[in-house]
């Protein structure tokens, strides 16, 4: 007895998840054609119109169903600072903060050579190709501040410096709200060198 | 700056899978969209093909394509034998042992009055039915051993008694492979309470 064909092609469809391994896509079949069948079918379609919808933006290379987004679009936004984020995701927790008032790039990724994602991967082309015209003056990288996000800031800040662009850097330092005894000595050696006079 | 309408609306959907929090539909929304598009089409596909597709065995409640599953059907079962399950991996999982070779009856649930799952929740009207007319001469109760599956079987037991039929649970102990020290006290008494003559 094997289950329905119908239902092994859900669990199989469902590892393609990330972080899905088959127990759970077997859980999860068994949950929506048992308890949400609505659920299964709102998702079947929001997959189908995202992946039929979303492109990425001309200019900023963030999802978008436009050709251009509406950010890039808004003219009200400062148009000589360019904010370089890995993801759309890290570029909504910085317009989150309302600090920030210039443009985006969205590289969709971070160099990582040994999985082989190099410049190309990440839309370096683009980035250049966005950065030619000499409207932006100053980029703010703000990749992640992992191995692979400083070593992205660091290719992109080399290549952007080369063209005489102003380049910046996220400031690192002890987490808002953070107790100094719970934040890892790194953060804080880092927070001792970067001090600020108040 | 907000996500794209169709992106939201594919977090939102996502947030139906059980497990699946906000800040995990993001992330899985944004993996489908720039690393695996194709995934999506098949996750899409093989939702609304599922959810078209499967329904309930009119014998034993399982999933199916078929109005009476392949188990159903197949002569070669024990037709007077019927194990009794809370969901379909269950029975998948007693199928893999090969040391069943009668029918099964799938509940879909278990009794759990304080969520709302009464007897007509779980199909017992539907079980009543499939013992009436006596080919069933034993019911191996095989819930789970936790609280509610152990309701569900004593309420199920009684209800099979009275009608004069046999009725069986598998046997409780401790797990093939466990060492003593590593399992709990009270699987260790019940052990104890059924021992066997070797």
């Amino acid at each position: 007895m094997k289950p329905s064909s119908s239902q092994l092609a859900l669990a199989e469809a469902l590892r393609r998840l990330p972080g899905i391994g088959p127990k759970s896509a077997q859980r999860i079949a068994y949950h929506m054609l048992q308890h949400d069948r609505d659920g299964a079918r709102q998702l079947s379609q929001a997959l189908a119109e995202a992946v039929e919808r979303i492109r990425h933006c001309e200019r900023c290379n963030t999802f978008t169903e436009e050709t251009v987004c509406a950010l890039c679009m808004n003219p009200e936004r400062e148009q000589s600072l360019l904010c370089v984020t890995e993801t759309p995701a890290d570029m909504l927790m910085i317009e989150q903060t309302l600090a920030y008032k210039g443009l985006y790039f969205v590289l969709m990724g971070s160099l990582s050579p040994l999985d082989g994602i190099g410049p190309r991967e990440i839309n370096l082309g683009k980035l250049m190709a966005r950065v030619a015209d000499g409207t932006v003056t100053e980029v703010v990288l703000a990749t992640s501040f992992n191995n692979e996000g400083e070593a992205t800031a660091h290719y992109i800040g080399e290549m952007l410096k080369a063209r005489g662009i102003r380049v910046t850097r996220l400031a690192r330092g002890v987490p808002v709200g953070a107790e100094l005894e719970y934040v890892d000595v790194g953060t804080i050696a880092r927070a001792l060198m970067d001090r600020r006079i108040t």
